[in-house]
């Protein structure tokens, strides 16, 4: 119930070196689990954004799409519920389901047993890539490094535009943007090229990516992404 | 940018004894808060809800809806940028942005810092209602009492039917669920009667209102309800 969540408290600076502490073992198991997925033979990324931004019906698709092309599997995170989990394992594929039990984020050690889990329903072929679907948040997962080699940032069209300069650190952090639900925009007053250069504002290098997983606009330019960073062009 | 959230960490024990004392000490500021909105004669409400749940636009739809009936002052909270305060000075009203510059929630002691620039903005008549919208967040600000005397949870169509049941804490510890943008049902696979029952069955006592700041249909419930606790019948 994030009883003890205890974030980086606006008014108190108290906690920053024990944090550092906890942030450095953090990213030590991440580099481990960096090499655990390059071991499988594949790379992995960490979807991020705020809970409902269509995360996981992106990656059912994305699954259909893909299907006997690349072997995905997938690391699911929630505070509570198996139900990402059975959506995608309706589809397929391996998955392991984390709760984090009330934390508002994924962190490494974590993911390293969401891997244990995942290995063991491999039939030993190993995967091409590693799907993390983080906890929808749109600011405390941008913390926490997992062992991905690439993060995608998520933003629907009904959240508005204007999110990437006020939640700035997880459009900083990423390499991608993918702008979801665009099929949604004729309800919308959401500029696209205005919050694609907000976001460029902050992070030159973002690839920007509008797309719907309802229509199925735009999301070829995501499936070549997936197969080029895999080596499956 | 977050970069020392430390928030509990999902694999980690580590910090529940310091994050118990900053509870403490959020919890004695949030006490201290809650005399002095009394004593400007108001109650105050704390608005908690992911980004783009429409928090923002309610509360220009509440001012004008209640102008002359209620006087109200605004603690907007984000991470970075005026924007949201700048919408809610254009409708008149005494308002104070809190940038929390990394943080993903606000807290006792900074809010306590925007009842000083509130007051100062004052007439010397009080307040009736002073509105706290929170950071963006469907997590963390459900652990940081401000003061506030009564919570409203809001969950936007868009986000999706399963939210409550995904993200319990803020439904567990909140007096009212506003499910708002039902302008957008005929889009959405989103069934209210359904949404409702989770929430309730996490919370029986949550006072349940879906609501259009666009259409206008529900508002009637939600602005009745600001009357009520402000005794403005």
């Amino acid at each position: 119930m994030c009883n003890t969540c205890g974030c980086h408290s606006p008014s108190s600076p108290l906690l920053v070196e024990v944090n550092q502490s906890l942030l450095a073992a953090n990213d030590k198991a991440a580099h481990i689990n960096k090499h655990r997925i390059e071991a499988m033979g594949a790379v992995a990324i960490n979807m991020m954004s705020s809970p409902g931004s269509g995360k996981t019906t992106l990656l059912e698709q994305t699954i259909d799409r893909l299907n006997g092309k690349l072997r995905i599997g997938v690391i699911e995170g929630d505070i509570e519920t198996e139900r990402d989990a059975d959506r995608i394992r309706a589809k397929g594929v391996p998955v392991v389901q984390l709760t984090t039990g009330g934390a508002c984020h994924l962190d490494a050690p974590l993911v390293g047993k969401g891997l244990d889990a995942l290995e063991a329903q491999l039939d030993g072929k190993g995967l091409d890539l590693v799907v993390i679907e983080n906890v929808g948040n749109l600011v405390c997962p941008a913390t926490f490094a997992l062992g991905e080699h690439q993060r995608v940032a998520l933003l629907s069209v009904p959240e508005g535009p204007d999110k990437p300069a006020k939640y700035p650190s997880l459009f900083i952090s990423s390499q991608i943007f993918l702008i979801t639900k665009t099929d949604l925009l004729p309800y919308f007053d959401f500029d696209i090229a205005q919050c694609s250069a907000e976001a460029l504002n902050l992070n030159p290098a973002l690839r920007v990516m509008p797309l719907s997983a309802v229509s199925g606009k735009g999301l070829n330019a995501w499936l070549n992404f997936l197969k080029e960073i895999t080596g499956k062009e």
